[in-house]
């Protein structure tokens, strides 16, 4: 089969690789039948991670199981089916506790945008649709795998409740899905913090009640000009840099919730901040098999539709240009198909 | 009358000092009842935090009103009041999001070990008890003012829940509140922080059901093993060192809750450990305002006795010896009576 492959900083390519193979009892291989680009794959495309060897990549996707082992009793061979960017066994105590992404025997997928894949704990990690859905819902299960379950983590994360004014800071496919998320919630105001026209259309699209184009210290001025000056009861932070985390806290009320999505790039927390504002503070990688059966639901019933936030659509052999697309913002994000 | 000061560190006097008299028509006065030393008091009289001049101290009290302005309307002279370390309107927005330790109008009180005391924004500061307490309730009452209402903040920002497992760092007169704030909350299981017998004793009394000696690692590892392995679902954080904060950041399972409750001293909370273990965090100086009526019905209905922290009592013109005996950990906390 054929598989994507970063060999260097800005080289990628969709080239030979093994076919995977059932390796544990608890394994499935499936067929992949949607993947996609990640905001997050760019951190190894720009070099900003170190990349000192060729990487395989990707870790979203749906496909149709072609081949279980032994243990696997949950999903079977000829079914479509949808999973995470972790892989989890669901019955570990992190798992029991809704932490799947930290499940003490799971570990995180980086060979999805291939043919085929496959995928450790099918049992803990996917499920399977009832039958194989309509090819309209295949970009809207597809973001369930992590961005728009990620979106939804943020939201759960700093606690959306029915009547809040939530701000949103981010405005990649993560930060479009923690809007769609916030207003699902309950959010009765949602501000996102975005400057992009095509970003900004989306937000109002996932139901966004106001947007703000400045940034930092202007941003969060304009955060509480909107709220009477008083700031945010929700801010899902979906970046993690040191400036849009601060911009997060800074946007939150006394006593506020922040919840943050964007893996922290080099800021911590200052605690007598934490200390004087009494925000709440909850983040990490989205524990999204804990939302799969929940957010599949409403995707097949109609109710959302995260597949929007792509933008591009190309076959999974030009899986370069789709990362050349999102590495130059010409896109939000890539669907591949093979 | 006569006030507690400080004039540089270990230099604690009880001297004349002017009475204190209504300045804004929201103001009440008090003659004190009772009043005590605050573990937070030994950073100012350790010299800890810089002393450049005199200063005024203490922030507990209970006390019966003398004389109120006229435009107080809730609390009247001859009231038996209680009221929390810090005032508060009551009204502003941060207030009615449960926040008054951050009122927009507010501050902390720092002359309350004295025989009267000025209680700025009296409506929203005090709660006036339906009568004198008997003398035996008197303690309790105290300790609310901010033990016990600091404890009770912290459980509530560990957002304690029937069945947890809690872990309580600190064995200080907030920690062991926090020991029995957590039990009424509903935690099944309270494991107390504690190396010294008569706090250990007092922590069993309130509700602990198990006792680790052990501090850093070595206390984390006793709480793994205490929990299978997991972790704690709940830690009350009552010290402010960078060691202990560690010490509760790791006692907590993945997406446990931290509340954090001693002030912050040089340490802030790393990102990438908050954003791998999923916890919560919430601290802050607390709100006690918010938890004063379910509190005072809790003493007064004889659920809960707080006042047991109190382990000596001496009289305010004494206020020195009980520095000295806080300060050489002979005393958990000194009780002080006019």
């Amino acid at each position: 089969m054929r598989g994507t492959v970063l060999h260097a900083p800005g080289d990628i390519r969709f080239e030979d690789r093994p076919d995977p193979r059932l390796e544990q009892p608890t394994d499935a291989i499936i067929r992949t039948v949607a993947t996609c680009v990640c905001g997050s794959d760019l951190w190894n495309y720009r070099g900003i991670n170190d990349v000192t060897g060729p990487l395989t990549m990707g870790h979203e996707y749906v496909g149709v199981v072609e081949e279980v082992g032994d243990a696997v009793t949950t999903v079977r061979p000829g079914q479509f089916v949808v999973g995470g960017f972790a892989y989890s066994d669901n019955t570990c105590p992190n798992c029991r506790y809704g932490y799947q992404s930290t499940c003490v025997h799971g570990g995180f997928f980086n060979t999805c945008q291939a043919e085929a894949v496959r995928i450790p704990l099918a049992d803990g990690t996917l499920i399977a649709l009832p039958e194989h859905p309509d090819s309209a819902m295949i970009p809207a299960l597809l973001a369930l795998s992590d961005v728009m379950g990620t979106g939804w983590y943020a939201a759960v994360a700093a606690d959306v409740r029915p009547g809040d004014t939530a701000v949103v800071v981010g405005d990649g496919a993560v930060g479009l899905c923690a809007v769609l998320a916030a207003k699902e919630l309950g959010a009765e105001r949602v501000i996102a913090m975005s400057r992009h026209e095509s970003r900004q259309k989306l937000a109002l699209d996932f139901g966004a009640t106001d947007l703000v184009t400045e940034r930092g210290d202007d941003g969060v001025a304009m955060i509480k000009d909107l709220t009477g000056g008083v700031g945010a009861d929700a801010v899902l932070e979906c970046v993690g840099t040191g400036e849009s985390l601060a911009q997060a806290r800074h946007a939150a009320r006394a006593g506020g919730r922040v919840g943050f999505v964007g893996v922290p790039h080099g800021a911590d927390f200052p605690a007598t901040e934490l200390f004087r504002s009494h925000i709440a503070l909850r983040g990490g990688a989205a524990p999204v098999r804990r939302f799969l059966p929940d957010l599949i639901e409403r995707v097949l019933g109609g109710r959302i539709d995260p597949g929007k936030v792509f933008d591009l659509t190309l076959p999974l052999d030009r899986v370069a240009e789709g990362y050349r697309a999102m590495d130059e913002r010409r896109a939000i994000k890539t669907l591949l198909l093979p």
